[in-house]
């Protein structure tokens, strides 16, 4: 059996981190950049172009038929380019075992069967996570924090929902919902890594 | 720091299995029947009959002032017995740690920062937990038991949301979400046990 972990997270709440030793502690790939490397490589287009593209999500590009045709081609450019994300992300997932953090990995690969983790915290500790890893993080406020936080979840939420089958963070759509708000990163990390070799123990059955 | 764990689960998820395993696990009490047996005591009604209308909440005594004012006693009275309930639940969980399994002391609780999990699968493996503990479970269809299970479900998150900040089985208000739908209890409780560990080792932060 495939052993594949899918870390989907809210931003601020630990998910990168938790991914990390996730892959650490079950001996498995940790993919992130090779993801956009291969893009890059496939489109010619830059990688950080791509990373802020894939980010935004189709959110920065909405389709305004009324008001402005120039807008379409971006919008269904981001598509394409979300489209482009899936397919090489199965391909990696078919080649190696992985954990994969974000990118819409839990619902584009469903059919594989992977251990689906989604990572939350409340308001004020994914506040205190973001200032902490942060080199500004003194210059901006917590209601700047917090309505950017707001920002890129809510360009997730939108991405993802638009291949998905369950909402984004959606209990359903997931193996098992880890509340970071009171719990360290570090601690939690190999006790999920225990549960994740059960399931794959499991057969996923 | 007192240690209290509280199981909320959909039913036929493996949710009390899973309360008296952890229990067992960290050697703590298991409270269940006690809250009826002492409510029993200070009403003098029946364990069974208690035990029922709690169970179905305040669903099968709706307030309907226009049509019928016989039904608003029942409907005052179950409040009354959830409220009873709560102060028992209070009590108890004052005087022991403990693991309780539904009731709503997720909610009754809060201030004394349980571990809050909440244990959810999905219907074709809740109707197989359904059909494997029951004796007449040849007798009921899928779709009874899947009924039957919506029934229940309804109540409890009807008579929680009643006197919660948040929805019943709503992330925000629980620690570790765990769906059962592809794990056997008896090998997922161990792990839940040592997670519930570090989270009192971490004091609730």
């Amino acid at each position: 059996m495939k052993k594949i972990v899918t870390v989907s997270r809210e931003f601020g709440s630990g998910g990168r981190e938790l991914g990390k030793r996730l892959a650490d502690a079950l001996g498995l790939s940790y993919i992130d950049n090779e993801i956009v490397e291969a893009m890059s490589k496939e489109t010619a287009l830059d990688e950080k172009y791509l990373e802020d593209r894939l980010n935004s999500g189709i959110l920065q590009y909405p389709v305004t038929f009324a008001h402005s045709f120039s807008r379409i081609p971006s919008a269904s450019g981001s598509a394409m380019l979300i489209a482009q994300q899936h397919k090489i992300i199965r391909e990696t997932a078919a080649r190696t075992d992985c954990v994969i953090v974000g990118r819409g990995a839990d619902a584009v690969l469903s059919d594989m069967r992977p251990f689906r983790i989604f990572v939350y915290a409340d308001i004020p500790s994914k506040i205190a996570r973001c200032k902490a890893r942060s080199d500004n993080g003194e210059s901006a406020t917590d209601k700047d924090i917090s309505r950017e936080i707001k920002r890129i979840d809510k360009a997730r939420r939108i991405t993802h929902d638009l291949y998905s089958s369950y909402p984004w963070g959606d209990k359903a759509g997931y193996d098992l919902m880890v509340n970071t708000s009171r719990s360290e990163i570090k601690d939690i990390a190999p006790i999920i890594a225990e549960y994740a070799r059960k399931f794959f123990e499991g057969g996923g059955r």
